[in-house]
């Protein structure tokens, strides 16, 4: 008498986390520096120093009754406020503390989001590749998942890919740029192609369909390249936030989302929003990692760090004869299986000790994904193993 | 094309929060001290010392890439071994740390534990008087709302009034002991009695009826009182904590779901947890609050204040002429109406900055809940406005 579905849907662990977890084994076997793990997605990079204060700074405040208290559902109106102040700041936003809802990290934020358009039949498109959970996000909020194959001639938006796909039931598209796990930051012409092909399909259907952005990776952008702010490019943009990349924080379950004074029935939606949460379980984001964004919301990550594993790691791997796809924001990069399936040659370069996920989950076969944010240490020790298992298998 | 219902649950403030804006709003005209607010349930009482520190603690390791870092879903294994030992030391639980699920919380407790029973049909009992969000909780997740009516005479567990509410569709009984708002401690008799009722019924209908066991108020027992441990009385029991009120943590959101071995289908239960928790959203507690509650969860609360704050408000309100039913745990007292309905008490209580909210959404209609979370001298100043209520009223 329990729910078969969610009995599976907890016992069933991802592939990803398979990997770790025999990595975590294979080390205690041969020790840590011989097994070269780019499973995970857990910033390497240390929180700024900055953050490392304010945490300390909010950990000694006197008034502990604040500090550890309920703020309201939609979070502090001093952080809100903050939090909009440096978003009119940076991309011109107009927002409000009004727009901003805090949420305990991106997933319940964008799953409250989608909830608040989960009209019955409703549809939700999301690009290959894409995050694995998105498709579960999307099921558990009762929606239809809509998926648009990858386009691997270079892993971009493409608007005539995107057009087939939309139907009269399209409540939403997911835009994750810079995209985990491909490192693509879509550019402002494209979004703006996208922009106008949603604009003509809302007045078609006669419905708003929102973009939803979701943009952990916001700031984690290469080559002096930028990740547009998409609610200046389309007004039904809905952003969905969280500082676990950007300040190194995914354990303090921090984010936000903003619904623009300018997104289509904005004031319902932002209830919607709320009422989402409600219904998710969320009473407020924690209250300390609140007060710490509040100060910290304009510290910018340092990516150096990011930047030089992914130069190493390309560089190494192409001079090696392997192909890869270039990343200019995340610290993530796709590598093409150069024989079998990309589960066989994981398979295979476990042998190796060299943990790499397929990308099937991620809706892209033939690819695996490689987590740049590692150590650079690792990366350089781990060439001669790549050397050897494309040598004595290709 | 917005879903109503969300809209509708995030634009409606409960009666609660109504007050205290009002609260607010009122204290800015005349002054913080002549207002009288005992609507909100926020700890009053600092964290304690020990918890202090250990935030601290936290905030000055050197490993920040680990004490932001994501923990898996479960919760950090060095934090899920620390409470379970605490557990066994206290209540001989027989826990093992693969039975708990840390949660950003009891709501998500509650919900997940719910979800993973809540299979089509699925009732849940709920006894009055009753935490208002139980009910939206329930539907949340698709169940049905089963009330069992309060019972006036003594605000106890009474077999007899459970009894003929469960039906061969009752999945869980939830118990709120110490109650919200009643601050009844149901003691081992009552709660023996229900576990018989249980295991009776659970034979009957072929199927296991859990309780769930929602106990944030553990700790705050009076009077020599103990909150009996419901494992060690009723096998199918389900804990659901929270620090929130305990540790004076409640923006902290830090909680679990305590699934013991010897719980029927336990295994299966357990990842039926973890899967809804998913399904809502969840990706891990929030890792320092985790960290603060491994070394931690030894401390209890200094109750001193809540227990001098309740005897003073019972006393000088029933040297008054009120009715009161004096609470031996958590912290909260219900009043009695003494004129008219309980909304029509609150409404004229507001006359005299006396904030109360009335007892309706917590399904005890002419009953009022005062908070006693709050400052002595508040208690102490009150009491001149509650006689002139009284007397002018009457």
């Amino acid at each position: 008498m329990l729910v078969h579905e969610m009995v599976q849907l907890g016992a069933k662990r991802s592939g990803i986390r398979e990997l770790f977890e025999y990595g975590l084994k294979r080390k205690a076997e041969v020790g840590a520096e011989n097994v070269f793990d780019f499973s995970i997605g857990n910033p390497s990079v240390p929180a700024p120093d900055a953050v490392q204060a304010e945490f300390r700074s909010q950990a000694a405040r006197e008034d502990t009754v604040k500090v550890h208290g309920y703020t309201s559902a939609t979070g502090a109106m001093s952080v809100r406020e903050a939090v909009a102040k440096n978003l009119n700041a940076r991309f011109d936003a107009k927002a409000r503390p009004e727009n901003l809802f805090f949420t305990c990290g991106a997933a319940p934020a964008l799953m409250s989001t989608m909830k608040a358009m989960c009209v019955p039949g409703a549809e939700f498109i999301i690009l290959a590749p894409y995050f694995p959970e998105y498709p579960t996000f999307i099921r558990a909020i009762g929606g239809k998942v809509v998926i648009v194959p990858a386009n691997t001639t270079d892993f971009d938006l493409h608007i005539e890919d995107v057009e087939p796909y939309v139907t009269e039931h399209t409540q939403a598209i997911i835009i994750n740029s810079p995209n985990n796990p491909s490192g693509v930051v879509y550019q402002k012409a494209a979004l703006e192609a996208l922009a106008e092909l949603l604009r003509k399909k809302s007045a078609e259907t006669g419905h708003p369909i929102y973009i939803i952005a979701d943009e952990p990776y916001r700031e984690l952008v290469y080559d002096g390249y930028e990740a547009p702010f998409i609610p200046n490019i389309y007004e039904n943009t809905v952003v969905c936030y969280s500082w676990s990349k950007s300040l190194s924080l995914p354990g303090e379950r921090i984010g936000y989302v903003y619904v623009p004074d300018q997104a289509a029935d904005s004031t319902d939606l932002f209830n919607a929003v709320a009422g989402s949460a409600r219904a998710l379980g969320h009473i407020c984001a924690p209250t300390t990692a609140q007060y710490v964004v509040e100060r910290c919301c304009c510290v910018m990550p340092d990516i150096k760090a990011y930047d030089e594993n992914r130069k190493t790691l390309y560089k190494g791997l192409t001079e090696l004869g392997y192909t890869c796809v270039y990343p200019h924001g995340a610290f993530y990069m796709l590598l093409k299986a150069p024989f079998g399936t990309a589960l066989e040659f994981s398979e295979k370069a476990k042998e190796y000790n060299l943990l790499i996920p397929p990308c099937e989950p991620f809706g892209c076969p033939g690819y695996l994904r490689l987590s740049t944010c590692v150590s650079h240490d690792m990366i350089l020790k781990s060439l001669p193993a790549f050397k050897a298992l494309l040598e004595e298998n290709r």
